[in-house]
């Protein structure tokens, strides 16, 4: 099973998905956590020359794909067909979010690229963690920010909008306000990923 | 006027780019020279990688592509704009012969990410200079090989095939012979480069 946490900077995907991965340790799942730009030694290169350079938004996408493509090939394919749960920071729909939504590349060609860098490996279940963007820039504006952290409230705000458009449009998503105290959005997770294997098990 | 000169590796193309750029210097015309990967700081930082690391072929080309956007960006674009002549050393067509032919990923499909990739801009003329892969694989015997240099004699007769392929398919292309005298070589390419530029005045 295949798992991914999405949402816009600071929509406190990292602490959930910390939240997450303790749980389901303590079921008694193995689990395999990756991050994206990253998680490969290759990845890590990449991630690095996308938070320091200045670039135009088609190499921002490539260079996001390039870093996807070996995620999958290199963790999780093998993470999936050795059984274990990938729980994914961030997957396919970030670029179609980020570089489709905000910056303006279009979701369309950004989902085609998708396919060809995933090699069509998709979660089977997305945890978009929602959070108005005034709240987000509350929370950036206390913290050292990267390239893309630095972009104003429009820029997140389209990326929130394509995201809720995603939600709307693919099955596998689910849209949890990230507004709450953060245990009671742990248990939403929870009970939602709980709902998926008790399914997966009929 | 954009030309590219594109070949299997240690077909001659550096020096033939280099004694065109003179030609074209002495012909009292503006040029500028690019090379792939690489061009622009971004660039750079991309071939150190792609010369480096280990990866999976869909990460190859998606960071070949993620170079070359940055390199129409920031330097191709401008300077047809200002109405110099572009001489690339490599261009789309190499992602379509190694990526699309000799690591199988398929000609269409990198044809198509090149399109994204560049935005649609491609050269006036392609100089494909041709030698047997016999050729190739002992000049390059003599030198340090990088990653995709160490490729064996089938990996580069199928980029070879791939690009004659190109050649038959589209009309901006020029097949050199290589294996004649390099001032032989030099004069075959003046005098295509100079019927196009006869052809464009008329």
């Amino acid at each position: 099973m295949f798992i991914a946490f999405e949402g816009i900077d600071a929509c406190g995907k990292s602490t959930q998905i910390q939240l997450f991965a303790e749980y389901i340790k303590n079921r008694g799942l193995t689990y395999t956590l990756v991050r994206e730009p990253g998680g490969t030694a290759l990845g890590e290169k990449i991630r690095s020359i996308l938070i320091n350079e200045d670039m135009n938004p088609r190499s921002e996408l490539l260079l996001f794909l390039a870093s996807r493509a070996q995620l999958v090939e290199e963790v999780i394919k093998p993470a999936l067909n050795r059984g274990e749960i990938v729980i994914a920071d961030r997957f396919a729909d970030s670029s179609v979010a980020y570089q489709g939504g905000a910056r303006g590349l279009g979701v369309g060609i950004v989902e085609r690229l998708n396919d060809f860098a995933t090699d069509n490996v998709y979660p089977d279940l997305v945890f978009f963690i929602d959070i108005p963007v005034e709240i987000a820039i509350q929370r950036l504006e206390k913290t050292q920010k990267d390239r893309i952290e630095k972009e104003g409230a429009d820029f997140f705000q389209i990326a929130r909008e394509t995201y809720l458009k995603l939600a709307k449009k693919n099955r596998n998503f689910v849209i949890i306000n990230g507004n709450e105290d953060i245990d009671k959005i742990h248990r939403r997770i929870v009970e939602h990923f709980e709902l998926r294997i008790a399914s997966l098990n009929h």
